[in-house]
């Protein structure tokens, strides 16, 4: 089918021989060459763009057909940038399943009775800029678009100049794209063994944990690391250290997650105790309230080490997500097969588009592909190539189910 | 006197108002600035300018007397580069306080009896290429030019390409620059407190304590921050945290001196467990054999939480520099004062060009200026006007007393 051909496609794209990694980093040269190559395969399938100030596309195939004239479409769609190094499938694999599976229906000679949209989403990651589910959040209105004028990537370029340097027109804010839809269906490669330990290629999103950033600066003094008497030092670099230990044990001992994945050291050099060292923490639990207790924990025992080394910390929150409890009539009428079997209903713990559009009223479902060693983020994420084809027969299978 | 126009001239140079810290990277625009500067401030003494293959320079004022011809030269300077966000006073002080104490000479109406060298060394802070005093030691032969050859900045360029870009024709490599010299004397600003606790403004150096920068390598495997349990994963985050703590805590035990003040995070991404970490420490001890005993005992406590972690820990010695003893003969004759007082005698435990030089050989001393808080490497780098002035007569005497 039409799907390896595309996986083909995109396969060199921002892909790092270096580190078998892919960097797709939101407008940028690899993550555009993507988006160029979705706007020609939906000429190629003669769908209709529509694009939104944010950078977000839909790209619809609209029956001609008079029941569906005015009808809410259903929507599916995901994100093709990725982390640094990131791997193939987080993303990509939602938005191709999801050109696949129109191909699929077409093939079936099935004819929608509403408008199906496959939509591709920017800065889902939140690499360049900061801010996870950027276009989503955008179009949904549920980050402030001056707060998005203010961002700027690690080398100090605004997001607005990054937008106009890729060729786009920006103007950011709620965009309506997705106002008039019936429900959004995301296909994403699941992140976990939830769906091998159950022994199933395909599984439906219950919910998502809360989760959010938060910036750790942790101020000291600079001085010369081979003079400076270890009494007389106030080095940051101590009170991070001690502070990513704590936030590793108090996620393990709250059945959490925290993690310090980012840090930048000032001056940053070997022969020198820094001044400054800001980590990021990403943190998530099953409730808000857990989640706000181990990030008030992390924060109390980085203050004290703190005291202790005569550094200062500073913690701010960079972002935060509300839990997401998926819509359960649609989970349940998705994950309900034919057949009588049915898929299982799963909860995750990352953040998706999917989230961002449920919270803000969109009737919302996703649905995951096993990835046999959980792995994502990382080169090394995978999915077996029978259960991607599977996926792309599930979307398939739903999105006619959800127009017939 | 001169030296106050001189400083002021320096002062913007490569200074950041962002922070207040100097940025004369090697080979960088400012630091080139500087050494233009230094050209032609020699030129306006009428100094003869010798230049070797590897950025360094001595401007030599030869006095045009017969018992000067033939005579070796004594050499005293220093270097313009700084870590990055570094003090005012770590290097340039010795060269403006070389050219100072010429022009204090020549207002004094007195005639060396051998020729006066002032040198500018290049990188002496090795925040470029790695490797500390690489211009003395290229010069010294302590430095094998092959190694320089594949050295490369943060960048991926190589040094040869950065000193051909800066306008230089470089010849790595054992030059002879300071081959026929009788003696080397270097003053620099203190980088500690030993000066303040005796009450002096000026001091001898006895000896540099042997020093070492080492790599660790952290290699674990990148994942999703928050879809992987706590116990599935293989941070070196918590590798790298532990053995920085393990670091402190040992250089306090053993009185030494350990840092880690440089970090490197693969992919350093908020959401990703890391693949890798890479820290630098730089560890300095009293002798060669408590050096050894402190790096590892580092490496084995991060290695045993290494086992624990699931990760990796390589490490690799980037530079060593064995213990130097300065020429007590020397010492002792700069330091007994005519009047029969002495300035103290002290060792410190930073390296510098002199204590290259004595090395391989050079008669080699240092002065030392007073540092009313012992900061270095850092914008808070300070001394005292009334101390700098003190030092330019401290550095002007000796040098007559070396030359008549």
């Amino acid at each position: 089918m039409s799907f390896e051909r595309m996986w083909r496609d995109l396969a060199p794209v921002g892909h790092s021989s270096a580190t078998g990694g892919y960097r797709r980093s939101p407008f940028g040269s690899a993550e555009r060459e993507c988006a160029a190559w979705f706007e020609e395969e939906c000429a190629r399938r003669s769908l209709d763009l529509e694009r939104d100030g944010n950078g977000n596309v839909v790209a619809w195939w609209r029956p001609d057909q008079a029941d569906s004239a005015g009808a809410a479409g259903v929507v599916t769609g995901s994100h093709f940038d990725s982390v640094h190094d990131g791997g193939a499938y987080d993303g990509p694999l939602g938005v191709l399943s999801a050109l696949a599976a129109l191909d699929l229906l077409r093939e079936r000679s099935f004819t929608p009775s509403r408008p199906i949209g496959v939509a591709s989403f920017v800065e889902e990651e939140g690499s360049r800029f900061g801010v996870a589910c950027l276009g989503s959040r955008l179009l949904a209105g549920s980050l402030d678009p001056e707060r998005a004028h203010e961002l700027r990537d690690d080398d100090g370029i605004f997001l607005l100049d990054a937008m106009s340097s890729a060729g786009l027109h920006p103007s950011l804010g709620s965009s309506g794209l997705l106002d008039d839809v019936d429900c959004f269906v995301e296909l994403h490669v699941e992140q976990g063994r939830d769906l091998v330990e159950r022994d199933a290629a395909i599984g439906v999103a219950s919910a998502i944990w809360p989760h959010g950033r938060y910036r750790f600066d942790f101020i000291g003094e600079a001085n010369h690391a081979g003079t400076t008497l270890m009494e007389d030092r106030h080095d940051p670099m101590l009170t991070y250290a001690m502070t990513a230990l704590a936030a590793n044990k108090q996620a393990r001992l709250a059945g959490a997650r925290a993690t310090f994945g980012r840090v930048d050291v000032r001056p940053n050099a070997t022969n020198a105790v820094p001044s400054e060292v800001t980590a990021w923490l990403d943190a998530r639990a099953a409730t808000s309230r857990e989640l706000e207790e181990l990030t008030a924990e992390v924060t109390r025992l980085g203050t004290e080490r703190a005291g202790r080394d005569g550094t200062r910390v500073v913690v701010s929150e960079e972002s935060s997500s509300a839990p997401v409890r998926f819509d359960e009539g649609l989970a349940g009428r998705i994950a309900t097969q034919p057949g009588g079997e049915s898929w299982p209903v799963i909860p995750t713990m990352a953040g998706h588009d999917a989230g961002v559009l449920s919270a803000a009223g969109v009737p919302t479902a996703m649905l995951f592909v096993r990835n046999p060693t959980g792995v994502s983020h990382s080169p090394d994420e995978f999915a077996e190539w029978v259960d991607c084809e599977a996926g792309v027969v599930a979307l398939a299978d739903t999105l006619q189910r959800l127009t017939s």
